[in-house]
């Protein structure tokens, strides 16, 4: 998407290279525009430690990168044992990223039988890992258009759509998952404007999905994360799109905690709630949603928030020193809250039965 | 309530005085604690003007010590015009506020026919408006307190109360509202533990809700406001206590924006939802909440946070300098999601029928 008026992806190969991917330093977001160039596996290991990137399809294209950059660190001589060795190192960044082994498996396993050019192989599976996170996100955004595009036949003036936290490009290689359905109707011409919730409390929302829309120049409020109720009450909101960190087989969602309030006031005013979400975030091993584990992190960032002064990154403190904090991450929205799942083969009830009707093929629990 | 261990009141007179009245400045809070003089009509005016003193039992507090200066100011000669002079001005501190028109008229009114003493009658009638409102909170705290035992009883471990912004005595003189049957099942010795909603955006919650449960020494935990849904989900939450800022004769409530959602949590999860109110905000020309109007104040609330950094205030920003941001600082419950209404009286349903049983006198619409 754009970035000052020019197309952009999250992370790309330098033009002037070989040897050097850049990424969007996301930690300097929404004040400052930090392009970093990741020369080697250890710079890639902490760009995702450190969360210059985050987001799961972004960080398995990163860590594709990362595989790449290991070869070339190589020279002249292939190792295939540095190379695994890198490869668990760098699946060691972020643990529970399902995305990162996975990428990481799949660059390796690409160059383990071959017997020659590893260094271009290298380059072409971490490619296509990049494209195919493109177009899995820009069919998410085809799947979901219409259903900005029949709101807006509807009513005058603009399609008030509300997101939560960031599901956007940012967090992909390009288009992002909840945000695709919106620049797609923004490319067909269609009036729109974004409630966008600040997410606390690590703020994703007021830093990154702003930034994105501001960028891609989609109108747009931020609003506090109590905001959303109230102005669905007041017809203010038309249709609900987030993502979701991983669905359960009958079409509960867990995202980024407080999407399930936001769910509710939808329900309550009877305005549409879809989940954005490519199928790979579709954990076919579980049930129902009370199997996901929810991770607690530190009460730090509750009592803290990182904020920008005198042209510095600064964290400051919100809370009284010797006042506990509790911060668990993610939560759950039922299936019956969910009108839908926008998926890169379509929209399908958020249901066992709707999922199946676009992946038959996980017709059988495996 | 307790301040570094000993009993305070938000508002008092100077103890060597006369001439001197005495606030919490809670701008400080909850970094610092910050006792300020009051010393004249302006220096109360300021006060209230720039929120050193908030809530509406307290503004209307604070007013009627700002009478009491007013004379104190005339030294010898008392003179009525330049009285109702300097009560003009204080109502104008913050226009919106009601209680503040309507002590600064009880004060002076009650000086209107006295032919001298103006002084020791202006201290009396202040005194007695701090009383007045101690009382009410105090018995508003004993009509919930069978609430928290009653769940007490039942359950081992402590009892998990989830409140919103602050409605606690730091609104009031002592006690608070949704604080004060908290405070009251502390002293029967009841075990407690407070989630505290941060209430985003001006942190209501964090930094002033927080602060008094940790001067009481009431177990607590702040959170960000999208954790209050999943908690509840979790069954970590036993009973929602908060304030208002108006009912109507419906039940229907109006109070701090996110309340709402909560509402929606706890409905959602068969979680007793309490609103505690002294009986004056009651609205009884008001049918239902719909009529109430909706405070639009300033996004920059939104774009910026105030925190505390190397010892110091400071205001950092949280959204791209050019997202523009929307601030609705309430919302509204609707009486359906409201288990009861706790109020001076007792506790009644949220219902033009539940009110009238606990106030008959208010049986024909005025």
């Amino acid at each position: 998407m754009l970035v000052r008026g020019k197309p952009h992806r999250t992370i790309w190969l330098k033009a002037d290279g070989p040897g050097c991917v850049q990424i969007i330093d996301q930690r300097a977001l929404p004040h400052e525009l930090v392009i970093e160039d990741l020369h080697s596996v250890d710079d890639v290991f902490l760009a995702i430690r450190d969360m210059h990137v985050r987001g799961a399809p972004l960080i398995g294209a990163a860590a594709a990168w990362g595989v790449y950059l290991s070869i070339v660190g190589q020279a002249d001589k292939f190792d295939l044992e540095t190379l695994i060795e890198d490869g668990e190192y760098l699946k060691t960044a972020r643990p529970t990223a399902v995305n990162l082994a996975w990428a990481v498996d799949r660059v390796i396993g690409r160059l383990k039988t071959a017997e020659s050019g590893h260094l271009a192989l290298a380059k072409l599976e971490a490619e296509l890992i990049c494209d195919e996170d493109e177009e899995i996100c820009r069919r998410i955004g085809e799947s979901g258009l219409s259903l900005i595009s029949d709101i807006a036949q509807g009513k005058n003036g603009p399609v008030n759509i509300l997101t939560h936290c960031n599901a956007g490009w940012l967090a992909t290689v390009d288009w992002g998952t909840a945000t695709s359905p919106i620049y797609h109707a923004q490319q067909q011409g269609i009036p729109l404007h974004v409630w966008v919730d600040e997410t606390r409390p690590r703020n994703q929302g007021a830093s990154l999905t702003a930034w994105e829309l501001c960028e891609q120049g989609v109108d747009h409020s931020v609003i506090v994360d109590n905001a959303g109720g109230h102005l669905m009450q007041q017809g203010e909101v038309d249709l609900v799109i987030v993502g979701t960190d991983r669905t359960a087989r009958n079409g509960d969602v867990a995202n980024k905690i407080g999407t399930y309030l936001k769910a509710l006031a939808a329900f309550d005013n009877k305005i549409p709630f879809y989940v954005a979400l490519p199928s790979p975030t579709i954990d076919w091993s579980i049930d129902h949603g009370k199997q996901i584990p929810i991770e607690q992190r530190l009460g730090d960032e509750v009592s803290f928030i990182q904020g920008y002064l005198n042209n510095e990154q600064v964290n400051v403190r919100l809370t009284p020193e010797k006042s506990p904090a509790a911060n668990p991450a993610f939560d759950v929205t039922p299936a019956r809250l969910v009108t839908g799942l926008i998926t890169e083969r379509g929209v399908c009830e958020a249901s066992e039965e709707g999922l199946l009707g676009l992946f038959p093929e996980r017709g059988k629990h495996d």
